[in-house]
This record gives structure tokens, C-alpha cells and sequence, in this order.
């Protein structure tokens, strides 16, 4: 019997789920793996709430430093997030020769290349299955379960907060800041909501998985983001017309050779799988050259969830301590970043067009002039004098090209306001 | 740069594929994982058929035993299924300490408590991913993955004919012959096609999935199984009628302690993901206590697929050589398996009533009398002296009232013919 002995940093949510599902579950994992996990000491400035869990005494201390100076104590659990003193500590864990466990995406995607570095250096594990959709092992999956595949394209919903309102918007035909008050409302947004409904949190977690599947160091800034604040109703309607859900999602994928990294709401037609996820759940369709499309669904947050990714990982290293680890983020590969101006995407864009004579003539002119070809147009009945929407969806256009004729259509005396421009998945020409 | 020599026995459609993909992406794997992939040798008895792969001369040979017996060669990877003589090249394999990596489920399900424990004595690795669920990584999620999650339950889609078959028969309206010959034409279903519209392919994965989660010895025998041969597209009509569709589940779960195992038609709540899983594709809903519902999808069969889970398999042994593995299936758990007749569903029948007085009250006089309390009835409009279907769908019973109260309806003279009986997921009550 081997004992691996434990110290957790940050008794949160996820700290509060992690020592549940140890507790729980030790011997059903001591039977399964013939390894007992045994939590050695916990670190949190508030060692006074009661979680509702009860520890031997001494077993909740304040201060994080001294776990890591505990030459007992393997693996560091790292889950305070953010990114201020994680890093500090994972550091000196690292530098202590423990194994680090952590869920914190935002530092990963921001100050991964270094702490995975000093990482190797050490010789020692830095587990992330935790930082990217909670509950689902798509980390595992991506490093060990289609290694032999050459990954083509990474389609994810990984933010359950985003995906929650956008739900909401569509099945309940909510706006969305009603939406967000009710996401609020039930703990699903957090007061200020803007990691998660800007996309950053998404692209924090598109980082980390871009960076495992092609083989490039964190590239987090080279990401294109754009949220979902913006989303109105009528594009939830007109998408549903037109056989579409919208999604945020984050895409990463190789196209001329080049990696592709965004982040940004996506019209997803209403029959690919992924965009029959709905609520709070997570989803990542991955397709590899060899497996075809394949999809891993789940929840991407809450305490036992994220806690099943943490302990995972724990096991992972306490069952192959001493041996050779599937490597974690070591880059590899040398594809450059594409440009969102050099993508090529189908698209959808919604004028607010005046009730004025030949303003179709005049916004096709104009896009076929860019070499954007229209694959449809709704033009819903007009009203005399009143503005009328009119929704145009593209064959393969370019970014760069798209954002010229937009420009010069928001500047027609024939339309109004900003153009709505989205990007559209689905069998492309 | 560790080189892993690598011998395969079998050239089919799986070998095809494993070979091409070694060759294909050798490089990245080599780059990602430092570990170089050498087809040493391929054994197969037709060593003439031109299968479009370039090997290098001498690779190609016709006696397994030569590989077996090749010092040099680290893993044997098993490709020719069934249950002859495969059982013994795999000993022989392993008795000469070679770690040995199969997709062979039907020979695992039957064979496999000798296979695993011949492969724990020697101490080296016996890799199944191939064997469920083709390219989906399930294994690994269920050994590793989900490892700090005690699994409540599987239901798993894990056939790939079957449920092309059931999806057809939904879409196209045609009748379960048209739409096995269409699978047939296709290549999707063999020319005798038993094992995959049975149960018994399904069963076999199922084995292994259970014996996998709850630690109990392969069972195969133990599996209660039913095939989709005799579903008519009159039930699936109904089933969408009523909200459902039909697809062939494997089911493993723990209740009252016990674990049951079974395949059979089951009615699922159209907006359950696995509800939405359609045409070849395969997909295995898992629900751990931590980390709630998940669900995994992908192709089920094919050369790519199947190959990409064997490298997988090939991958993780070479990187972990010499060290300790997550544990192939150990047994460690003791539950009992349930017996069919002791399990509690919702049911779904179909009785052919006959145009006589106080048809629903007889039956619905039996179904009482067994304690199985109705939820809803379907009668379509009679129509003189002819017979018409009588739908019942029920609360929660039990199996064993189950078959009682059907036997007896059977025997009403109101009724004709044998009444059609399918076990109901959903919200339980």
C-alpha cells in the first residue's frame, strides 16, 4: 500500500469538492488503484467557516507555506485561482520538487510557458485536467486518448455561464441581460460577469488546448475574443429561421498549416451535436485524422465536478510517481498563429435597412465587389418609413474582406446603425 | 529516442488502419512523445492481397508465431478476432512477456478473466480500447478519466449497425429487413449480421464496461440480452408519439447494491443527448457521483477509428514501459449481479385488442393485480371488428410482475397475439 500524501491550497468551492471526494471515495480508490490519498494539511486564509467537512485536527492551517515545506506532503493542490499569488506558490511547490495539481486556467493561459518550463526542469507534474471543462477528462483525452491522431479541428462550449444565457435567450426568448440577472441570480454568473460572458475565461481554456493539440508554446494574447454581450434576440430568431443555433465557441484549428485561435458566438446549425448542448453543460468536438469526429460532453464547473478533474489527476501522478509522465505542455510544433483578418468563414450578417428604394442592390453590390458571395437573404415585410432588417448569409468569405464591405455598408445612407456580423459553421463552399 | 518495436497479427480492415496511421504520423507521435513507433513485423495468412500500404520488404509474414517469438518486438497488437485461435497467440505473447494490445471484445468477453490474469502473473499489459466503442477513448475515461468517481451508471450506444438500423427505420419510415439490407449494402452490417442486431457485440462491450466500473470479474454470461429484430417501425411510431426514441442500450448501473447488466430496446426521452446520437455513431453517457452526467461520442467501428484507439493503446505502453500501469481489469469488487427479473423500469407495452366490450379494463384489471400502475394510455380509434393497438406506458414496476401480467394479458381472449414489451428510461417515479 502506498500513501500519497496530500496538500491542498485555497478551501473554496473547488477546494470544498476536491476533500469530499477523497474523503468519500479514498477506499474505493485505495481498492481500484492500491494507492490511499491521504490529505496532509489544507491552506486558507479563512480557516474559521465551516464547510461542512469534518478534518482531523491541525489539519487546516493558514498559511499555504507551510505545506510546501513539508517534505511529507507529494502533490500540491493549487485552487485559491487567479492570478496573484497561485503563481508564487505553484512556483515554490515546483521548486520543492512536488507534483502541482491545479484548476487555475486564467494563470495557466497567461503564465503557463513559465510555470510548465520550471515544471520540466523539476522533473516534476504540473496536472491542468481541472482547468479546462470542469468534469469532463478532455485533457486526458487530447494528450493520451487521440495521441496517435493529427488533430484537425477543436469546436468547444467551455464556458457553462455563457452557454446558460444563450439558452435562455433562445428557448425562453429572453434578452440578454435578463438572461444574465437570472444566471446571477442562480450562481451560475458571478457578480461581475465578465470573464465569462466577454469570452475570456473561454479563450483562457482555448489557450491551454490549442497549445496541447498543436504542439505551440501558451499563446493566450494571440487570441481573437469577442463575447456574447452583444447578442440580441432577433439573431437568436433569425438563426432559428435559418436552421442555426448560436454558440460561444472556442475553435481552434489548423487550416493552410496555420493555427487557428478564436473565441467569438458562432452560428451552429441546429443538427451538429454540439449544438444540442444547452444550460450549463459543456461540450468539445474533436476531430482527429484517424478517430473522425468525436464529442465529450459534461458539466464544466461546480465543486464535485472540477473536484473529479483535480483528484484524476492526483491519482494519475501518485499511480506513475517515480516513472516517465505523458509529457505535459512541451511545445513541439512551429505553426504560426493566423490572423483573424486571414480566416476564411461562412457568415451572417443583419442590416438594419431604411425603407428606401434599391438598398439591396446597392449592400450585394457592394459585398460582391469584396468577393463575398450571397448564399441567402431574409427580408422580412416592409413597413412603410420604418427600418426593416435584412439578413444575409455568405458562402467562404474572408475575414479582412468582410470587415472592408461592412465598413463601407454601415456607411450607406440606405442602412442604419451597425451591422450585425456573425460567424457561420457548417458544410462549407 | 526510445524505439518501440511494434508486431501485428492481423492485416484486415483494423491492421489496415493501425498500419497506415503508424506510418502516416510516426513523426508526430515521435515529436509529442519521444518515442518512435517501428513496425517490425505483420503477420497475416493471406500475405498477397495488395492493401495500398508500402512496407518495407520481409515485414509481411504469414506465421504469427515469428513475431511472437521475435526478442526484438515489445508490443503484439492482436487483430484477428474472434475466438480461435487469437486466445492463443495472445497467451503466447504473453507468456513470452510481450505487453499485447486487441480489439478483440468478442474473445475478451468470454476469455478475458484468463487473459488479464495470464497478463497480471507476467506483469505486462493487456490494451483494450479498440474492443468499445472504437475511436472513443472510453476505456481510459473509465480507468483514468473518471477514476475518483464512483460510476452510478453506463448506458452506452455501442453499436454502430444497430443503431444505424434503428435510425433509419425512424427517418425513412422503412421496416427493420429494408433498413438491415440498406446497412448491409453499405458495408455497415455483415452478410450474417446475428452478433451486431442481438445484443450479443453489445453485450460483449458491455462485459467489459461493467466488469471496468465495478470491479467485478467479466460476466458476460451474466448479461441479460435482447436484440432490435423484432421492433416495428409501428412502436417507433408510437415512442415518438409519446416523446421517445428507440435505440439499443447497454445498461450497467448499481442499485440496492447490485450491479445490473443488460442490452435491450429502450425507450429514451428525445431530448436526452443519447436520444440525439443517430446513424453509425456510437456514444456512452457515464454518470459518476462526482462528476454527474457525461456523455462521449464518436465512431463506433472502421479501420481509422479502431486504429487510432490501438495506437492509443501501443502509445501509452511504450511511455510507460518499465513502470507501473493503471491496472487492466483487476477485480476487486464483490457486488451481486441482478438478475432481469428482480430490476424496476418504466415500461412500455403494446397489446393488440381485439373489438370487443371492456378491453382496457381487463387489462388494466391484470396490470393492477401485479402492482404496475399505468401512466398513460394510447387507443387509437376502433374501427369495427378490427383489431387495434392498445398502448400502455407505466410507473415504475418490476420485471418479474412484468412478465406475470403480460402472460396473463396474453391469454385474455380480448387480445391477440403476443403483446410487445420495451423497458422506458426518464425521470423516475
Amino acid at each position: 500500500m502506498q500513501t500519497t500524501n496530500i496538500g491542498i491550497i485555497g478551501f473554496g468551492t473547488v477546494g470544498s469538492g476536491t476533500v469530499r471526494i477523497i474523503l468519500e471515495n479514498s477506499d474505493l480508490i485505495k481498492e481500484r488503484t492500491g494507492i490511499k490519498l491521504n490529505i496532509k494539511g489544507i491552506a486558507d486564509l479563512d480557516i474559521k467557516t465551516d464547510r461542512g467537512i469534518k478534518l482531523p485536527k491541525g489539519t487546516l492551517v493558514s498559511d499555504a507555506n507551510k505545506l510546501i515545506e513539508d517534505p511529507e506532503i507529494d502533490i500540491i493542490i493549487e485552487l485559491i485561482g487567479g492570478t496573484g499569488p497561485a503563481k508564487d506558490l505553484i512556483l515554490a511547490a515546483i521548486d520543492k520538487g512536488k507534483h502541482v495539481v491545479t484548476a487555475n486556467k486564467a494563470l495557466l493561459a497567461t503564465d503557463g510557458n513559465e510555470l510548465f518550463s520550471a515544471a520540466q526542469t523539476k522533473g516534476v507534474y504540473l496536472g491542468f485536467e481541472a482547468s479546462v471543462a470542469g468534469g469532463i477528462p478532455i485533457i486526458k483525452v487530447l494528450k493520451e486518448g487521440l495521441s496517435a491522431n493529427r488533430i484537425l479541428s477543436v469546436y468547444g462550449i467551455i464556458n457553462g455561464t455563457s452557454n446558460y444565457i444563450l439558452t435562455r435567450m433562445s428557448e425562453e426568448k429572453v434578452d440578454f441581460d435578463a438572461a444574465l440577472k437570472e444566471a446571477q441570480e442562480l450562481g451560475y454568473a458571478e457578480a461581475d460577469p465578465t470573464f465569462d460572458i466577454e469570452g475570456i475565461d473561454t479563450a483562457h481554456k482555448l489557450a491551454l488546448i490549442s497549445s496541447l493539440v498543436y504542439g505551440i508554446p501558451l499563446s493566450y494574447e494571440k487570441i481573437y475574443c469577442e463575447g456574447i454581450s452583444k447578442i440580441s434576440t432577433l439573431d437568436i430568431e433569425f438563426a432559428a429561421e435559418l436552421g442555426y443555433k448560436i454558440k460561444l465557441l472556442a475553435i481552434t484549428k489548423i487550416s493552410d498549416g496555420d493555427v487557428e485561435m478564436r473565441v467569438h458566438p458562432t452560428m451552429v446549425p441546429v443538427n451538429y451535436m454540439i449544438a444540442k448542448v444547452d444550460g450549463v453543460f459543456n461540450a468539445i468536438y474533436v476531430e482527429g485524422d484517424a478517430v473522425g469526429e468525436t464529442l465529450y460532453y459534461g458539466r464544466g464547473a461546480g465543486d464535485m465536478p472540477t473536484g473529479s478533474a483535480v483528484v484524476s489527476d492526483i491519482i494519475d501522478i501518485a499511480m506513475k510517481k517515480g516513472s516517465s509522465y505523458h509529457d505535459p505542455l512541451r511545445p513541439y510544433g512551429n505553426a504560426r498563429i493566423k490572423s483573424i483578418d486571414d480566416i476564411e468563414s461562412n457568415y451572417y450578417f443583419r442590416f438594419t435597412a431604411l425603407d428606401k428604394p434599391g438598398v439591396l442592390s446597392r449592400v450585394s453590390g457592394i459585398l460582391g465587389s469584396h468577393g463575398i458571395s450571397i448564399a441567402s437573404v431574409i427580408q422580412k415585410g416592409r413597413r412603410e418609413g420604418e427600418a426593416v432588417p435584412l439578413v444575409v448569409l455568405t458562402h467562404k468569405s474572408r475575414e479582412s474582406n468582410v470587415k472592408k464591405a461592412i465598413s463601407e455598408i454601415d456607411g450607406l445612407d440606405v442602412v442604419s446603425g451597425s451591422s450585425v456580423v456573425m460567424r457561420v459553421e457548417g458544410d462549407e463552399d
